[in-house]
C-alpha cells in the first residue's frame, strides 16, 4: 500500500476482511471491508464530559477539523449497519442537530447509572432487530470499519461466543480493567484494576469497552446485570462474567492502543490530534507529496492533495480542499473549500476560502483572499488583493490591491474579468461590473461600469501638485510641537 | 485544580504554604502563599553571561514576554520582602533602567570573586535587617513563590538550622555539586563534582545554590569564607560547611529540578521557554481552551483566555492580551496587548495591536490590522484593512482594503465610524474624520471631510473609457519587444 | 567553536585535517580542510527513486533550499577535486540541466546492473587519472568535506590499503552489510546482513557504501568482480573481498550515523531536513540569535546572521537572506534574496524578496510586500504595502496601503521616492515616476506624474455627500428582501 498503518493489526483469530490495514478505510478511501450482515451499532455519548470543560458536547469536539463522532458515524456507515443508535445525556439537542439528516436515531439516559443502564436505553429503539449489536463509544472515534467488522465477525467464529470484546495493551496498562484470556483469546476474567491481584496486574492485555453481542443475548444478559457496588451503577463488562458463569465462550480481540484512545480532555484531543495529523503527513509523504516541515503542516479529514505537490512550512488546510499534482503551496497559506489545479502556486500568506476554484497555473500571491471566484488557466493575481464573487478569465493579470467590491450591506454581486484582461494596481470593482477580454483597467481606477473588450478604463482623479507645501506644512508642524 | 504542577512539589519537612502547587502562584494568579514575616532577598546578577553572546544583560533577555529577572522578581514580592537587592557586574546600566520604579535596590560587585564575595556586596543595602535573607539567582527565573516561601520557613523548623538550602534532583547529576544529607534533609557534607569520591557522585541529590540564611548568621559567616582555591574565588556553599564545623544544623529542602534551572546560553533559554510554554499550553487546555495544535501557539506571561475559547494553529499571543469566552482566534493571528469580546472571531491573519477593544461577536478578518481602536458589538473588517486610532460603532461593517489615515506625518488623529455604518471597500478615511451612524461611503472614496447620519458619501472620480486603447498599446508593446 | 558538531568526529586511524570538526566546512563558511592531492569523485546517481514516487530526480530533491546534489557537490568542491563524474540513469536530462555551469561530467548507466556496473561507467571520463578516486552517492548529500578528506587520505597511512570504507554505527544496525574489522581498522570481511551468522550481525559497524580507493587499483578490481547472486547484479563492495583475497589490506574509518545517512521517501528527506534544520538552529542560537520558538523557523543553506539579531515564532528563510546585528524579525515573516541592515525591523507578517535592501533601522510592517527595493536609513513602510522595483530614501514614510504600480503587463518601471518624503496612505505611485524629497503625497492619490521636493501632491476626487440617501436605500433594500 505504501501508507503506513497507523491503527495497528494485530489480530487473534480469524480476520475475515480484504483490506490488510485499516488506515484506508480509516481514510475513507478505497475501503474494500466486507459488510456484515445484520449489523445494528449502539454509540454511547451520555458522559458529562466534566473535564472538558465546555458547553459543546464532548463527542463535537472536532477532530481533522470533523465532530469525533462523525469519525465513528462514518466508518460506521461503511459496514452498511441495519440500525444505529446514538445514547445521550445532557446536550441532546446538540446531538439532534448535529445528526439531523443522518439515519441515526436518539436513545436518552437519564438519569446516568452506568454503562449496562445506556446500552438499555437502546433496546426500544433496537426492538425487532436481531443481528450482532456493535458497543462503541463517541468519544473513541478513531476505531476503523476493519476493526469494527473483524470484532462483529468474531461471533460467527467455530467457538461461537455470546460476547466479542476488544482488548488493547497499552504502553502503561495503568488502571485500566484487565482482561485474563487463554492465548487464543477466550475470556477468562474481566477484572477492574482495583479489584486485581498482582498477577492479574501484570496482565497487560486491557477493556477498550467496545463489543459486539447478539441482540437477543445483549438484553437479556443485561436485565441480569445488578448494581451492587460503591457507585452503585450498572456495568456494561458484566455480562461478560454472566455468560461465562452460564458455560458460554466469551472471546476477545486485540488492536492496537491508539485505535481505541478515548478523549476526555482537551489534552486529550490535541494528543490524539497530533497523532491523526502525524499519520496523515506520512501517508501524504508516502504518496509523493513533499512536506517540508510535516510536523508545521495541519490537515483536514478530506484533503486530497496530487503527486509531487510540494507545500512548504507553516500550511493549514481547512475542509473540502483538493491540490492537483505540481502544485506548490508556499508557507503561511490557509486553504478551506478550494480547488487548486495543477501546477498552479499559492502562497505564501494566500488565502483560499470555500468556492475558490483555480485553473492551470494559476498563481495567488501574498495577502491575496480568494472566495466563490474562479480563476482561468493562467491569471495571476500575487499581492494584496480581495477576490470576491468573482469570475476571472484565462491568463488575466490582477495587479496589486485590487479589491472586488462584492457587497453592498445587503446583497452579493459578481465581477467578471475577461480573458487575458489587466487590471491595474490599486484598483476597485464595483460589482456587479464586468470587463471585457482583453481590456485594461487603469491603477488606482474606481470601476462602476462594465468595460468593453480592448478597451482601457480609467476611474481617478486627475493630479495636482502645490510646490512647496509640504515644506512650509513641516515649518508650521515643527513651530507648533515647539509652542 | 486541573492545571498540572510542572514545578513540582516533593518536600522534605514540613511546608506552611497553603497552595498545594506552586503553577498558580507563579502564574500571577490565585496565589495563596503564605507571606513570611520579615523576609529579605538577594537576586545574584552579576555573571557575565558570555556565553549568550549578547550586548543585552543575561538577566533581561525574556522568557514568555517578560525579562527573566522580572519573572523571578514578581514572584518574591508575592512574599512582601522587607527588602531586594540585586548584585550585578557589568550591564549596570541596563539593569537600573529595567529596575526602574521597582523597589530594589542595587549592588555593584566589581571585580566578581565568587559568589559568596557577590552576596558579601549586599551587606550594606540590608544593614540593620535582622530577618531572613533568601539567595536568589537571575538567571534562574522560574523559582516559585511557594518555594521561595518553603525555604524561607525552613529555617524555623525546631532543629532551626543555620542555612536552608534548595536541592534538586536533575535527570542527569553530571557536575552539578552534591548534597550528603540524611533521610530528613540534614546536611552532612557539600561537595564539588570534582572533589567528591565515586560514593558521593553517585548521591543524586545537587545543590541549586538557592539558600536561606539569618542575616546575622550569613554576613558573620561569609566573613570567615576563604579563597584559597584554584580560581581564588570565594565560594557562598562554603558557609553551610563553617556553619556545620560550628555544630549547627543546616538543612536541605528539594524541589522539582526544572524549577531551578538556570540560564547560560541562548539554547537553554530557548529550552526553558518551551517548557514555560508547554505548561501554559497544558493549562489552556485544563481551563476548557480548545487549542487544534498546542505546540504551534505561543502565549505570554500575563495572557487571559476564557472558557471555549478556540485557537487554531499557528497562534502568537504578544503580551497584555485577554480573550473572553467562546471567542475564536484563527489560524495565523498575532495579538498584543488587545481585548477580544466574547463570541468574537478573529483572523486567520489577524493583527491586533495594544489598545484595541473588540465587543462581542466581533470580526476581524484577514490581512487586518487594527491599532488604538475600538469596535462595537457585532462590528465587522474582514478583508485588507488598517484600523488605528478609530472609534467603530456596533454593527457597522468595514470593507476589503479600508485604510484610517491617522497620520500626517507629526500627528496621529481619530477616525470615528458610527453604528451600522457601512464602509465601502477600498476607501480611505482621512482622520480626523467622522462617519455618521448608518451612513454610506461609496466604495474606493476618499473621505476628508466628516459625514452625516443616514447620509452618502463619495469620494471618486468619475470613469472613463477609450476603446480599443488596450489592443492598440498590445500591439504597440509587442512591436517595440520585436525589436 | 561554540557551534555543535553533528556530524561526529570519531575517528580511526590517522586524521589529517585541520579542522577539528566537519560542521564548518559543511555550513559552507571557515572550512580549513586540507585539499588532498589528486583527487578525482564518482558520483552515484543512477537509482530509480521509486519510492519518492516523483518526476523530479531524487538528488534534486531540496534540502534547506538547495538540491542535495548540491550539498555534496559543494563539500567536495572544496577538497579541489581533478575531476568529478556523476553516474546517472532516468533522469538525466534533468541533471544535466542542474549541473549547468558545473565542471562535472556526466556518465550513463542504462541498463542499472549494480553499484558495480554504476562505478565501471565512470571509467571513460576517468580515463589517464591515476590518482584516488572517491565513491559517493548523490542521496546522501551531508558528507563532508572533512570527512572526504580523512577517507581519501586513510589510503596513504603507512598500511597502504587498497580500498578505505566509510563505516558507521547506526542506532538500529538492522539490515545493514556489516564490516567485521580488526579494532586498528583492517577489514576482515563485508558481509551483507542476508548472510551474516549470528555473531557478525551482532556487530555495529556497518558500511555506508563510500569509498576512496585508487583509480587504478579500482577499474581493476572491478572488472574481476562477477554478478553470480539473485540480482544478477554487480556489487561494488566486492572489491573490498578481491583485494583482501590479493593479500592486500582494507581499511575502514567511522563516522556519525546521521553523516552518511541516505534519502529514500520524501519521509526520510523531511526527517533529514528536519536534522539539519535542528542544527542550525542550535548554531546560530550558539552564535547570539535569540530563536523565541526554535522549532518553528525554518532556514535555508545560506542564511547569514547577526550578533543580537532576535527571531520570533514562525519565521521562514528562503535562500540569499543576510541580516544584519540586532536586527528584529518578527512572527509570520518570510524572507527571501534581502539583505536586512542592523537595528531593523521586520514584521509581523513580511514577506521580504529577492533584491530588498533595508538599511539600518529601517521598519517593514505586516502584509507589506518588498521586491527589488531599495529602502535607505530608518525607512518605514508599516502597513499593507506592495514595493516593488523602487527605490526609498532615508527616513521615508510610506503609509498604509500604499502601492507601487510596477508593471504595465509588459515592463516592469521604477518607482523613486525622495529622501523624507510621506506618501500618505492608500496611494498608488504609478511607474515609472518619481517623488522628490521631502515632498507628501495626500491620501487616496494616484500619483502618475513626477512630484518636486518639498511639492504637495494630490491625485484624488473631491466628495461629495447625498443626505439621507443611505437611510433610503436601506428602505429600499428592505423592502426588496420583504418581497
Amino acid at each position: 500500500m505504501g501508507s503506513p498503518c497507523w491503527a495497528g493489526c494485530r489480530a487473534i483469530g480469524p480476520v475475515p476482511i480484504a483490506a490488510p490495514c485499516p488506515a484506508p478505510a480509516r481514510h475513507g478511501k478505497r475501503g474494500r471491508v466486507t459488510q456484515p450482515a445484520n449489523l445494528a451499532a449502539i454509540v454511547l455519548a451520555a458522559g458529562k464530559g466534566t473535564r472538558m470543560k465546555s458547553a459543546l458536547h464532548k463527542v463535537l469536539h472536532p477532530l481533522a477539523g470533523r465532530p469525533m463522532l462523525m469519525h465513528l458515524l462514518d466508518s460506521l456507515a461503511a459496514l452498511g449497519p441495519a440500525r444505529v443508535v446514538t445514547v445521550v445525556g445532557s446536550g441532546r439537542d446538540q446531538l439532534e442537530r448535529a445528526l439531523a439528516g443522518r439515519d441515526v436515531s436518539l436513545a436518552v439516559q437519564e438519569p446516568q447509572l452506568g454503562t449496562g443502564h445506556a446500552v438499555q436505553q437502546a433496546e426500544a429503539a433496537l426492538a425487532g432487530f436481531d443481528g450482532t449489536v456493535l458497543i462503541l463509544y463517541g468519544d473513541a472515534p478513531l476505531v476503523s470499519s476493519a476493526t469494527m467488522a473483524r470484532l462483529a465477525a468474531r461471533l460467527d467464529a467455530d467457538d461461537r461466543p455470546a460476547v466479542a470484546v476488544l482488548g488493547f495493551r497499552p504502553a502503561d496498562p495503568g488502571a485500566y480493567g484487565r482482561i485474563i484470556a487463554t492465548p487464543d483469546g477466550r475470556i477468562e476474567k474481566m477484572v477492574e484494576h482495583k479489584d486485581a491481584s498482582p498477577a492479574e496486574r501484570a496482565v497487560t492485555l486491557c477493556n477498550s469497552g467496545l463489543m459486539a453481542v447478539r441482540a437477543a443475548d445483549l438484553f437479556a444478559l443485561l436485565a441480569r446485570v445488578g448494581n451492587d457496588n460503591a457507585a452503585g451503577e450498572y456495568y456494561l463488562p458484566d455480562i461478560v462474567m454472566l455468560a461465562t458463569a452460564d458455560g458460554r465462550a466469551c472471546a476477545v480481540i486485540e488492536t492496537d492502543a491508539d485505535e481505541v484512545a478515548g478523549v476526555n480532555s482537551r489534552g486529550e484531543l490535541a494528543a490524539m490530534e497530533a497523532r491523526w495529523q502525524q499519520a496523515r503527513r506520512a501517508r501524504a509523504m508516502a504518496d509523493g507529496v513533499t512536506l517540508v516541515a510535516p510536523e508545521t503542516v495541519w490537515f483536514s479529514h478530506d484533503t486530497q492533495l496530487g503527486r509531487d505537490v510540494v507545500i512548504e512550512p507553516h500550511v493549514v488546510f481547512g475542509t473540502g480542499v483538493e491540490v492537483a499534482d505540481g502544485a506548490v503551496i508556499r508557507a503561511f497559506s490557509h486553504l478551506e473549500g478550494a480547488s487548486v489545479g495543477p501546477g498552479a502556486e499559492i502562497g505564501p500568506y494566500a488565502r483560499l476560502r470555500p468556492g475558490t476554484v483555480l485553473g492551470r497555473g494559476v498563481k495567488i500571491g501574498n495577502f491575496v483572499e480568494v472566495k466563490k471566484a474562479r480563476l482561468g488557466d493562467g491569471a495571476k493575481a500575487n499581492h494584496l488583493s480581495y477576490l470576491g464573487d468573482a469570475e476571472i478569465g484565462a491568463g488575466a493579470n490582477v495587479g496589486a490591491g485590487t479589491i472586488t467590491c462584492n457587497y453592498d450591506g445587503f446583497l452579493k454581486h459578481r465581477t467578471q474579468i475577461g480573458a487575458g484582461a489587466f487590471i491595474g494596481s490599486n484598483s476597485a470593482l464595483v460589482a456587479p461590473v464586468a470587463i471585457g477580454d482583453g481590456a485594461i483597467v487603469a491603477a488606482g481606477s474606481v470601476v462602476t461600469a462594465d468595460v468593453p473588450a480592448d478597451a482601457l478604463a480609467l476611474g481617478r482623479a486627475g493630479q495636482t501638485v502645490k510646490p512647496g507645501w509640504a515644506a512650509r506644512f513641516r515649518t508650521m508642524m515643527a513651530a507648533r510641537r515647539a509652542s
